[in-house]
């Protein structure tokens, strides 16, 4: 959805990056992992210009990593759900958060947590969850906001 | 490395993506991994423009991702090394591969392969080895280029 930059690659990371590669959509796809579902919320969260986002959004619509939904008649408003493609995506994120913790940390410590869904315990860089010690999968995995970070605001 | 772009963003991933938002970084960062280390290497696997390679590694200095280490004095040569830092974004570079590989399929199937390096067994999106059946964690993975694409070339 970026265009074929790479013409010469034969890579699956490239042509990953063709449709992800940009930091909005990445962003966006953080968002919709967060449960954010509408373009004001997106916007809020984000700060981008709405023509911006609602081109992003366009693209992730046709590449089929959203799902456009009407959720109001009058007047017409529509939010967005991600799709199993867009979900499959979910580890790049973490590791992307993981490592945003650890070498641009926040005084407050990491501003999200990943939790098992299980036990509600942290789940580490290494998927391992720091309550049960069990090993866990992205699907059994949800985030919140590090409560350590909500006192300040 | 590419500027506060998000400056209400309070988010791990946002960080991250200042230091490594950009296609060629990490592009650059899948070709360490795969071994490369000298500037035309790069040049050679990339396309690239010889300015924007030369960017691009500065700030991957910079950053600390690698390490500029002569091996030649007359003329004077540098190879570029990852460091630590960068070893720890290969989740991510292995994610956006086995995404690229489903949703960007080759007809030759994926033009590279993530072996684990005590079989030599392929390991999928899971981490598991097709062949030991064992969970495998990255630093026991190695890629190769695959055979179905060496063939036709």
């Amino acid at each position: 959805m970026l265009g074929r930059m790479y013409e010469g690659q034969d890579c699956s990371v490239a042509r990953a990056l063709e449709v992800v590669g940009d930091r909005w959509t990445l962003l966006i796809l953080r968002d919709l992992s967060f449960g954010l579902k509408r373009f004001d919320e997106f916007q809020q969260s984000l700060g981008i210009a709405p023509n911006v986002l609602t081109d992003r959004l366009k693209r992730l619509d046709q590449e089929g990593l959203v799902k456009r939904v009407r959720y109001q008649e009058t007047p017409e408003r529509f939010e967005y759900r991600q799709t199993k493609k867009a979900l499959e995506l979910q580890p790049v994120i973490f590791f992307l958060a993981k490592w945003g913790d650890r070498y641009r940390p926040d005084p407050l410590g990491p501003p999200r947590l990943s939790l098992h869904d299980n036990c509600g315990g942290k789940v580490n860089e290494k998927l391992v969850c720091s309550r049960c010690k069990k090993d866990v999968w992205f699907d059994s995995i949800y985030t919140e906001a590090n409560p350590t970070h909500a006192k300040v605001k």
